[in-house]
């Protein structure tokens, strides 16, 4: 994933990336300390928005730091060796997002994003939002992460061709 | 991947992860500013060892600030909605490693990591190493880090389980 790939992506394709993936990895920085965690997420309105426990560590830090990158990559196959000719078979796509990282305290507010982010799930899951939609209380029990993206970048590898 | 759920992998089960997967994330903190790169890795002497092209900006980055996190994550099934009593059927597993990066610049150095990193993949693939060593010409052509890890932690989840 060197500089020698890209970025190659359109705003088309990362945006299919985001929207097709379920799983990215949120980046923070603690007083020069990186730390990186899996988290689900939606993309909605230029907007990586994570839901979760009311505690932990990655709450702390973005409050003492909002700076936030997001990267989500997905690959077409395993890692596969060089060739003899120092050709590389590794395929893969992968999006990194820049951005400012907000925990979102307003309930009211929590509470509309926490909707959009499980009617996003659940229509990717071709299920019925409506059928279980989220309740105040249930809002309560649960943060909500909106990262607002200011620059996004792309990479793509899909042939098998030399390095 | 909250609080809720543990650290609660063995070390064993953690090394397992780490030897297992091929794509870990390496997040970097850039005055203040976190980046998160997918990169290919081997899982050595405690150690994660990554390869890549010469120049970019993760190595540029470490060589101002070495502090670095390495994440991996496996997720067993695609995320589910909670159910009616909000059990989350989310399945994972994670390992968190904190420690400090090195751009191996001696040329015997990184020759012999990089050895000992192909050697690890072509093993993985069945494959036979001796086949095809790296010769030091193209390991003049390919920049080595090598991750000290001095905390790892794990969690999983791995029963449909309520929150």
């Amino acid at each position: 994933m060197s500089q020698k790939y890209g970025p190659n992506l359109s705003q088309e394709a990362m945006d299919k990336v985001l929207q097709e993936e379920d799983t990215g990895y949120l980046g923070l920085a603690d007083e020069g300390k990186p730390y990186v965690v899996p988290v689900s997420f939606a993309y909605l309105d230029h907007r990586i928005v994570i839901h979760g426990a009311t505690t932990g560590r990655k709450l702390d830090i973005i409050r003492r730091n909002p700076r936030a990158c997001f990267t989500v990559s997905r690959h077409i196959d395993r890692t596969r060796p060089h060739q003899a000719e120092g050709g590389c078979t590794y395929r893969f796509e992968s999006v990194i997002c820049q951005g400012t990282a907000e925990v979102v305290d307003d309930p009211v507010i929590r509470l509309e994003w926490l909707r959009r982010f499980k009617d996003y799930f659940y229509r990717k899951l071709r299920l019925d939002p409506a059928a279980d939609p989220v309740t105040e209380k249930a809002a309560q029990h649960c943060s909500c992460i909106v990262l607002r993206i200011e620059t996004m970048t792309g990479r793509a590898k899909r042939e098998a061709v030399a390095d």
